[in-house]
């Protein structure tokens, strides 16, 4: 009998009805003839409730406290969901993360996950049970509760179902899947219906969400294949698996783009061994997000141009650690260009094609979009383009790697 | 150094400048020179909004996962008192029921404490840390989260001073302490200094509250001294303590009146072998609450009166079960009453001295009180009396007894 691991987000347990939707489809599941293992959000805003009720007691409260605090939203939901089931006629049984021998580490807020007791979670499944998972939790050998950060539920349901042994994560979600690209802003996008871990993670990074990278490394390090798909349909959604050589035949996978960046570039630097990294150093002692380093373009007379790109949010002071530096080293000027967006392309057919980057380049020259700049890595070819340009950019690589077509 | 435990109930955490006044009152303690641990309640009304939330998913949910839901309350009180110290620069630490082991029997919603593991706590504490509980909860030895049950949080409060050999258990309610009888009825009552366990007991089970009764057996058996006093102000409150000879001198410590009472009396009961049994045991499989049972009265030709009173709320059912049951067995008649109060004396001077009872009704009778029943234990007295005499009866028995005399 295979198991299945369901998770299920915040906003797909968010009122008693939705939970009500939820049990139906872990029933449904069991009545198939699998062993169901739930994992649960907290409802819907809890957690931005009780990090409200923290902040009016303490504005910088211990890390330890808030893992105590927020992870009652998931108790809540675990007990909610095994009532909802209990109400339709099964029996199931709830588990906080401790319960259940979710061992991390002691970093309170971002813990990593060391161990899971997988004994526990068989005894129950075999009684015929659905054992019902809190997301997003753990504790330490010590037995301190701990949080998993960001995506921290689907690290559960993943981990879950590799400890497991499961033959599939199921991602239950507000959309239906994973697409070629942003439907609201190209209305050709396509659902796909496989996509490789490395692709998902690239498009993570690119903040193409739907799930977080945590949560995929974990699924490519176990090879667990995760089903992202929606609460509210029955429709098949997208296997994230791993890379086949089939998979090789489509060259591009999937188009992003990231807007609200801004580019700062350092121009006449002394050309000298350890400028860059002072450079590099002094943003990052800051905690600026650099999203892509701008390559060096050497002037005569020894000089370099150096930049980067970071989130418009983060400008103003990227732009004043930049002047201060200019000054202290030499530099001869800071500019800064606070509209610029990046389209990427992203395909692990890339390895196996030739030909690739050039024809991106053609597809927004044909459109008249000017390429700032261009990084690339194996399976990603990203340029900076015009914030203006970026949702014209976005529909041309689509319809240049016929995205649209299944 | 002394350790002192200090439980707050719901409306002493209800918001978070409620929960910082709290915060202050365990950093006092600390500055004093103590070793503070701080049991916790949930805050305000949150049991009830989620015992609202689990009617809404299933009318009759697993008593486990209600459990597992409602001790997600204490959780959030505890963290949010953490950082309440933590605020006021302090160190402080959370615990669960489980966390510190609090083992309890598996009789979920009811649960009942079996071991505490002092040793966590004390390691704590030496670091010069206030320690938080929650209240109401704990674990069974196979980790599932159970709790206490009605009057919970005081029970750990207590049980944890027994297991911490703790010099005091203050308990900080909304009242300033333990009064001889009803201030907003008789406005002569006086906040008593000291009571014994045996008739805070008393009083807890003639519904004169502020603590529940099984916190008080637990305190009388470990022999822990419990404070009541109130959140709001420093005055000194009730020292709830172990009887001493000297508090036998004061033959009543306090009257109580029980109000919505009503009485149901089977009139011509055949006067069989079991019969009394039988009725008793048919009232008890409806649950139906009988608060006194009224002696049989024998009359000419073997036939008895028995009766019992019993809360207003129970009296149609019982009148309906009695009445089948008349029908069965050859009873005369049902009668009731539903117009009913008890007033009772409470104090262990009784047991030193005489003539208490006849003061009592001489008291009663000189007021125009008729007694309609009279029910005795060791240290309490009780009439049965018509509802609209008694206010009366218990201003009456305060001033016969001069109880407003310190």
């Amino acid at each position: 009998m295979s198991i299945v691991v369901q998770k299920f987000g915040g906003t797909s347990v968010a009122d008693a009805e939705k939970i009500a939707r939820a049990a139906r489809r872990a029933i449904k599941a069991k009545l198939d003839g699998h062993q169901v293992v739930m994992v649960v959000s907290a409802m819907g805003k809890t957690t931005d409730h009780l990090v409200a009720l923290a902040r009016e007691v303490n504005p910088s409260p211990p890390k330890r406290e808030m893992d105590m605090l927020l992870t009652t939203g998931e108790q809540v939901s675990i007990s909610l969901m095994a009532m909802a089931i209990s109400a339709a006629g099964h029996e199931a049984i709830s588990f906080t993360g401790g319960q259940v021998g979710m061992i991390t580490d002691a970093s309170h807020t971002k813990a990593r996950i060391r161990s899971i007791d997988a004994a526990r979670i068989h005894h129950e499944l075999e009684a015929g049970h659905v054992v019902i998972v809190a997301g997003f939790q753990g504790v330490t050998e010590q037995g301190a509760i701990t949080t998993l950060g960001r995506g921290g539920s689907d690290t559960t349901a993943v981990a879950l179902a590799a400890a497991l042994k499961a033959g599939m994560c199921e991602v239950y979600t507000d959309v239906d899947g994973v697409y070629t690209t942003d439907p609201r802003i190209v209305p050709e996008a396509r659902k796909m219906n496989f996509i490789s871990y490395d692709e998902m993670l690239e498009l993570a990074s690119l903040g193409a969400g739907v799930m977080h990278s945590r949560s995929i490394e974990f699924g490519k390090k176990y090879n667990v294949p995760i089903h992202v798909r929606s609460s509210l349909t029955d429709t098949d959604g997208t296997m994230i698996v791993a890379e086949t050589p089939d998979m090789e035949q489509i060259v591009v996978r999937g188009v992003t783009l990231k807007r609200d960046l801004a580019r700062v570039l350092l121009m006449g630097v002394p050309n000298k061994p350890g400028v860059a990294g002072d450079i590099f150093a002094r943003v990052a002692e800051h905690n600026i997000v650099v999203d892509d380093i701008i390559q060096n373009i050497y002037e005569r007379g020894g000089l370099a141009n150096i930049g980067f790109t970071t989130t418009l949010g983060d400008l103003d002071e990227a732009k004043g650690i930049c002047e201060k530096l200019a000054r202290e080293i030499g530099i001869r000027s800071v500019e800064v260009d606070s509209n610029v967006a990046k389209v990427s392309i992203v395909g692990i057919g890339m390895k196996a094609h030739t030909g690739v980057a050039s024809r991106m380049f053609k597809a927004l020259a044909d459109g008249q979009v000017n390429i700032q700049n261009i990084s690339t890595s194996e399976i990603v070819i990203s340029c900076i383009v015009d914030q203006n340009d970026g949702e014209k950019a976005l529909r041309l690589l689509h319809n240049a790697f016929e995205l649209d077509r299944g």
